[in-house]
């Protein structure tokens, strides 16, 4: 084991007990003496870790328009009163409610009689098969290829999407980008062709069998077929077994179906600021997780630092000059309905927007912070890094920031949209699957990341942009 | 789910499959594409996961002297026999042979009669206790408060050394280097006091119920009494039932033994310099682990990436100016044999050494390096790293490189040593316990490591120092 000396990490770290020891007493604090100070209190008496073992053990997954989403928001509501906020109060929203069914059923059928069941799950949104649906399948790499192919070869079949991550990408989040078209429309583009259904191989670089569900979108007016997404084992294998037997079977069946609306809430918890309260700074994370799993770290982690960013602010003593508002978005899986009413009310009351901050990418360690905003934005905030990175939470670079806080961009026009970044390596290999729980989170990683984000909006509350 | 686009990402990333297009014909490479060829390498044709998958899962934990190390000796050699390196050699080494025996047994025993079995496992090198060792226990948290007790206080009973890890610190790493006193010399202080025994809580932040081992030393001529190591869980609960009892009494029982040295190697695999074949750079990790476990991240990973580094400059076609030596260490964990007898070795030889790295701090995701240097040196090193930041690899500061090369600094000077360094928030959860198994490893976050080993060899062959 490499040792670390004391001596020799002096100069690294932004002291240990010592450091403690100075801050206690009253009297001017420097920038860098708080955000140990929110740090002490995140890893020594964190609260986040224990939410978060409740939010996904209790209630569990909790998609939009579930039972659990309810009782998630009442959790919410419920840990930021007694966190002692000094508001917190609900946003309604009519949210989207698609319902899974019992568990699906996938079969590769060759034309001796041999069957392999594999695994496979709906895709959100997607329409049920009504009872078993059997027919051929043809495989294709991208939605272009797909165009390519001549009707009789699709028509009837199921097309099967099999393009997989890009492993060379160092960032799985832009091989997610780069491969996530054939989920998203795979299904909708294979209906309007005539085929009877889609089968997406996984979003995932990870060589198992937790098929990997997430959201597909059917265009308005066009035919819906089913979309399910297989394994990537199964994806493997049904290509190899289709390269020996092109005419092979595949059936599927789903029992998943959309139905009507359903009343909902975003949860809000503020801590109103001592000199320019009308400012406001939200930071943010989704509510709602897919059915399968307990929805851990999407984005139970990024709820919990929320709220936790908060009430680290508020025992470390640090009452922040502007409003700091931790927001629990519903929706963000399959309609983003919470984020847009977030923004509509916002511009409605005619609210003033300092800055956004989301963490929906994992409660991993800490790297720092994607920004948005213009480039003088981003200068002041790049220059906080000195002061993150005693933590690892100091590369400031421009990036996507957020699904949840996007919709502030255009009805209020906050100076900077910020994404919570951490390791991201670890992310796709459980995002939308059963594997998604509670266990797979580090205590410490997770509590890194809310003094990140806490540390953050003490400088936005501070120094303004 | 933060998502990355193309655009967003173009400045941050060293390309993805446009950039690996362009280095495919032959001519003047810049550095740059050259460790992104090394890195593509690595993620699309790595072998040090699967070459883990074998350590662990077929040899599994491999302490100094064990038939198992053995056989990871041979192994080493074979596998760099068949990555078509220069020159594969054994370097013969006498090394301790301790063996723990049947599986510890601890027990509290209450004055009434109430008996609580608690998870302890022996301490490495620790004595073992000739049948059941039952006495009186006195709790302290630091050698100094040992030192304090009056000798009524201490004869007869187990000492109790019960300091946590201070989890405001950022680095687990220098929390254990905190703590690690209490299990090192507890045992030997213990005994010059006249206690039976010692009893030390595991050097971890996690808790839960895996006790963690790890070498204790004696003092030459002193007592030696039985150390074991107790789980975190089984640390507080004594510690809380001897507050309501202080007269209750524990109960081990370890069969653990040390028996005469045994023969064993260091393996060693040469890639020979095309221009410099006289200078030399090490890279390397330990080959032994504790017995308990697998010994994955420590230090399967660190093994593995070492000849993965020499495997990717090679499969990359980079030939490196300088000679490029993977060295698997034997006995880091409990007597640091193979590292004394490669320096001794290399001074006997007269060797030019330029510079070693060492892995063992856990196969996680890069961040960087820790030099250790004059600072001539150590901002030479860390002008590199604009090269090494699409990769999160990029922090190159002062600190501690490793055990295992850090006898050659006596021994050759070599300009630098070097520590691959890595996160660091789960090692400690699993190190020296149970837990430290394949499935800890992620496939990603290892051949991340081995790219960024292998680009920093390729960057010291190139300039030298
Ligand atoms: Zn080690
Ligand atoms: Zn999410």
């Amino acid at each position: 084991m490499r040792y670390f000396s004391a001596l020799l990490l002096a100069g690294l770290l932004a002291g240990g007990p010592a450091a403690r020891a100075q801050i206690a007493p009253a009297g001017p604090k420097t920038d860098s003496l708080n955000i140990r100070r929110i740090f002490d209190e995140a890893l020594l008496r964190g609260q986040c870790y224990e939410n978060l073992r409740y939010l996904t053990g209790t209630i569990g997954g909790r998609l939009s328009g579930s039972p659990q989403a309810q009782l998630a928001v009442e959790w919410g509501q419920r840990t930021m009163e007694k966190a002692g906020f000094d508001k917190v109060y609900l946003q309604e929203v009519m949210v989207p409610h698609w319902v899974r069914g019992p568990k699906e059923r996938g079969e590769i059928i060759g034309n001796k009689g041999k069957s392999v069941p594999v695994a496979v799950c709906a895709l959100g949104n997607s329409v049920g098969t009504s009872g078993k649906l059997r027919a051929g399948v043809v495989e294709v790499h991208s939605l272009d290829e797909l165009k390519k192919l001549p009707d009789a070869a699709v028509k009837g079949k199921f097309v099967f999407f099999n393009r997989p991550f890009d492993d060379a990408l160092i960032e799985p989040g832009q091989a997610y980008g780069a491969a996530g078209d054939q989920r998203r429309s795979g299904p909708a583009e294979a209906g309007r062709r005539g085929a009877v259904g889609a089968l997406v191989r996984s979003l995932t670089s990870a060589r198992d069998d937790n098929p990997h569900t997430g959201t597909t979108q059917y265009a308005a007016g066009a035919p819906q077929v089913p979309g399910a997404a297989l394994s990537t084992l199964a994806a493997d294998r049904l290509s190899l077994l289709l390269k020996a037997d092109p005419s092979l079977k595949f059936e599927l069946e789903m029992g998943c179906q959309m139905l009507p609306d359903v009343k909902s809430y975003n949860v809000v918890g503020e801590i109103r600021g001592s000199k320019f309260p009308q400012e406001i700074i939200t930071v943010g994370g989704h509510l709602d997780s897919w059915d399968l799993a307990q929805g851990a770290h999407d984005d139970g982690t990024g709820v919990t630092q929320s709220m936790e960013a908060l009430r680290l602010l508020h025992a470390a003593g640090l009452k922040p000059e502007r409003t700091v508002r931790a927001v629990l978005f519903m929706n963000e899986e399959n309609g983003t309905r919470g984020g847009n009413e977030y923004a509509r009310l916002a511009q409605a009351n005619k609210e003033t927007h300092l800055a956004a901050i989301e963490s929906d990418g994992g409660g991993f360690t800490p790297r720092g912070f994607a920004m948005q905003g213009s480039s003088e934005v981003q200068r002041k905030i790049a220059a906080w890094a000195p002061l993150l990175r005693p933590y690892h939470a100091a590369d400031i670079m421009p990036g996507h920031a957020g699904t949840d806080i996007e919709p502030l961009e255009a009805a209020v026009h906050p100076k900077a949209l910020i994404g919570y970044d951490c390791d991201s390596q670890r992310y796709f290999d459980i995002h939308h699957t059963t594997a998604d729980t509670f266990d797979k989170v580090n205590r410490r990683e997770l509590e890194l990341g809310a003094g990140s984000m806490a540390a953050l909006i003490y400088l936005l509350a501070k120094y303004s942009l």
